[in-house]
């Protein structure tokens, strides 16, 4: 599979890749384990935030829970099968990224990996885990933010439920419609 | 504009429409006012509730807090000028139903209107803004849902940053991937 060669990328723009929806692969590590886990119910929390719901169910949950770290990695279309069998393993005694031929790249400021595969990876710090409990809501800081120059508009996978996935379609610009302090 | 024949949906389902990550329209009234906002921050947070970012600039905010209630609105791509010219008027002062051709229909169990040219409605009473503060962040619960039965998938819109849309494209089903449960 394609892997990425990703830059720096600021993080308070990452929006531009999480707020139209994409279903996301969340890596974390901690003691010596690491894991991957599909995602599709994320928001931006501000600029640089982002909740993320981690059902008390997932193995990942405890890795990010113990090192209050993970890394948002934002796969596209071409990673279907890895997205769809990353989400539908359950995390203890597997290795995703050697189960799903995806490679792990040393991350600058958390332990969790990147996923060379994707085309942009958020390097992210657990800020906030009070709802947690109640909402299974878990809010990061991203810290650092890595992302590849082209295409543009990275065609990114988004779940319908009931086992179909929309594909990212076409890109409009309406730049004309807002004021310069709005875009 | 087309207005959108709907009929009752399943709120533990609605999730088929906003896990996808499109923009939607906020409605909400109170005390013989009504607003609407374009929302692009939101995240399922359980099959029947949903995490919403409304910021303390945003008139609407104002009139969910004291009301503790709003309808979620889907558009599709038809509606791109009304979702656009919703996100840049500021609500005070303004009709933006009539401002910009939206039609208001009464909901079942809010107060705050459903708005006939989106796709799907979904009635919701606040249970928590513990987070409003820190996050912005408030969580509904969808008490009622309405959706159009065709098509089956909506064109929906998602909001890439700097004046940019994306518009949904192609479905996919990769039904045979998952066991029933997971569906």
């Amino acid at each position: 599979m394609k892997k990425y060669r990703k830059t720096d990328f600021d993080v308070n723009k990452i929006r531009r890749f999480l707020e139209p929806g994409p279903v996301i692969l969340v890596s974390s590590a901690h003691g010596g384990e690491r894991n991957i886990m599909t995602m599709g119910w994320h928001t931006m929390l501000g600029y640089d935030h982002v909740g993320c719901y981690i059902w008390d169910q997932n193995h990942s949950r405890g890795l990010i829970e113990k090192s209050r770290e993970c890394v948002i990695n934002v796969p596209t279309f071409d990673l279907i099968d890895a997205v769809i069998g990353v989400g539908n393993t359950h995390g203890p005694g597997v290795d995703k990224f050697a189960a799903f031929g995806l490679t792990p790249a040393k991350a600058e400021a958390v332990g969790a990996p990147l996923i060379e595969e994707c085309y942009a990876s958020f390097e992210c710090k657990l800020v906030d885990d009070s709802q947690a409990g109640r909402y299974s809501l878990f809010v990061f800081e991203c810290v650092k933010a890595h992302a590849a120059a082209a295409p543009k508009y990275p065609k990114t996978v988004h779940y319908r439920g009931d086992g179909v996935f929309m594909v990212a379609g076409e890109n409009k610009s309406y730049r004309r419609k807002f004021k310069p302090e709005m875009l």
